[in-house]
């Protein structure tokens, strides 16, 4: 059971907990920061494939793979499954995931996706529909340049504000039981559009999206950033995580202590070329099952707030003068 | 709350009903068999916007904003919405439904997404984190049919296997009241592909995936087809629909009596030159608010099972050798 708080914001009455997850990242993101703390890091970005699409299948399923073989499960024992990414018709999932034969939720959310995924798994889990349902995402340098941006032989040059489509996937598998790592609530955020329309600077159209979400849940529960180890966005990148703080330090809410954004985490920008920070639905899905679920089941972290950033735009929604529209899901994870 | 019956199979116990819905269709949808069922039908297949993707967003703001008005309430009374539609990046969608400020889960199932959001719907009321929860869909000729097979001003021959892809939207609003037409199960599909790689031919891609899902929801609910009114398919279309009642009485299940299929209902195939008949996210959401929901509604009908079908490739999968997968998503509606 959930407990309706205010217009899209909820709290989890039963439990919903982490039994496991799993990491598998590119090689680049392997040579990040944050390198050690990935399941796997995949040095070939077509793995094994022929096609890079197909590649980012291979992303998806090696990544449920680990969560199910880390939680001593078979894929029978996962009774649903919740998954997106950005290719159109979300392919990556599609064909990644269809072998598994678990029944299959497509969402789309573009690097929001990790979190909404968590949303659908929690609420099946909370309502009783399923014991056991998992989240998975994943994202493509290649397969995300050559839609949304240049062919990459084109050479094109990038310009500042712009950030790094990360090759990575991650998977979280949710259960009943009581014990361990909790979804404790969620915020399901809201179509967010300042106008913003430069397909470089996407930190800039999501960072609003973020502000509103983090916003609503702390005023829906009653809560302040001091209450949070970490307030975590999605891929905001360096400009986006400035512009999250600021819009909400003009509201009197100061993350500024709290705040982290696994864009900006994930790669080193001065010696990885990487501009504004990571991107796409593998950066956060990667970096919360890769680094801050660990921090939670080790003891280290308590209480943490996981808010993965859409831009909901495409490539001919801008060529017919559209702004981007955004949007921020929000899940809160606790460890007693 | 929901009961688990089987992997992928939940029966409703918390109350769902159907507090609303509205139907909007394009000009040869009008004119077809069911025409007047629609609660709209828009002759411009501009809608009174620029572009084609514009006016897919339009019809799905109209489709929403109907039933909402039907419904007596206000935008500010829908807690959530989910919905998606078959554009790159779902963008009738996400512009469409930009201005309601809704919380708001994107989705993708290709056809079968109005059975998918009515899931998701259900269990955010079922699970009491929203009172009151939509699900839409859309699609449109014109943007289809750019996107998935030739420009329209090409002129190419359509097969004889081949549907129309259907100019229309439908949104249903769900509430926890306990009155009128109730959602009492679902079954959540598997992604299902028998090597039909045909995009001219996705009736028999996506027939498997609806046997299966049927299949799947008589045993574990220990019904049979004897039990409903009627078993209402998405889009098969006329091939597509004898090939899940042949599949389905291999297996000694016989829905032939009950079976209706939307795709083969909303065009007449000897004077519309549509083929196999109708496709898309808004063939079967908008017979479902025009024609099934009031037969369940005026006491005509207790008990239907809806199963939207979708085929889950993409141009580019195609272009790189994959077959077509396939998922039906089944939403048992009934009225005591």
């Amino acid at each position: 059971m959930a407990e309706f708080l205010d217009t899209g914001v909820f709290r989890l009455v039963s439990p919903v907990t982490v039994l496991s997850y799993g990491s598998v990242a590119g090689s680049k993101e392997g040579q990040g920061p944050l390198g050690s703390c990935f399941d796997e890091v995949i040095e070939d970005s077509h793995f094994g494939r022929d096609t890079w699409e197909q590649a980012e299948s291979q992303f998806q399923l090696e990544a449920v793979s680990i969560a199910v073989r880390k939680a001593g499960i078979t894929k029978e024992d996962v009774h649903t499954i919740c998954s997106g990414d950005l290719i159109n018709q979300c392919i990556g999932s599609t064909y990644g995931l269809r072998e598994l034969e678990i029944p299959f939720l497509g969402i789309y959310g573009a690097c929001s996706t990790m979190a909404e995924g968590l949303i659908i798994s929690s609420l099946l889990v909370a309502s009783g529909a399923s014991k056991c349902s998992a989240a998975v995402t994943s994202s493509h340098f290649s397969t995300a340049e050559r839609q949304f941006r240049f062919p990459l032989s084109y050479g094109g040059q990038r310009t500042p504000t712009s950030q790094w489509t990360c090759t990575a996937a991650g998977a979280v598998i949710l259960t009943d039981r009581s014990e361990g790592v909790r979804v404790t609530g969620g915020c399901i955020g809201r179509i967010t559009d300042m106008g913003i329309n430069d397909i470089n600077n996407m930190g800039s159209a999501m960072a609003p999206a973020a502000a509103e979400t983090i916003r609503r849940y702390l005023t829906a529960t009653g809560t302040s950033p001091e209450d949070y180890d970490f307030i975590v966005t999605g891929d905001l990148g360096l400009v986006g995580s400035r512009l999250v703080i600021d819009f909400l330090l003009k509201q009197g809410i100061d993350i500024s202590a709290q705040h982290r954004d696994c864009g900006a985490m994930i790669f080193d920008p001065d010696s990885q070329d990487t501009h504004c920070g990571g991107s796409g639905c593998g950066c956060s899905a990667s970096v919360l099952c890769g680094h801050f679920l660990p921090l939670l089941e080790n003891g280290s972290a308590r209480n943490i707030l996981f808010i993965a950033t859409g831009a909901l735009m495409s490539p001919m929604s801008l060529q017919q003068g559209e702004s981007i529209p955004s949007i921020a899901h929000l899940v809160h994870f606790t460890r007693r």
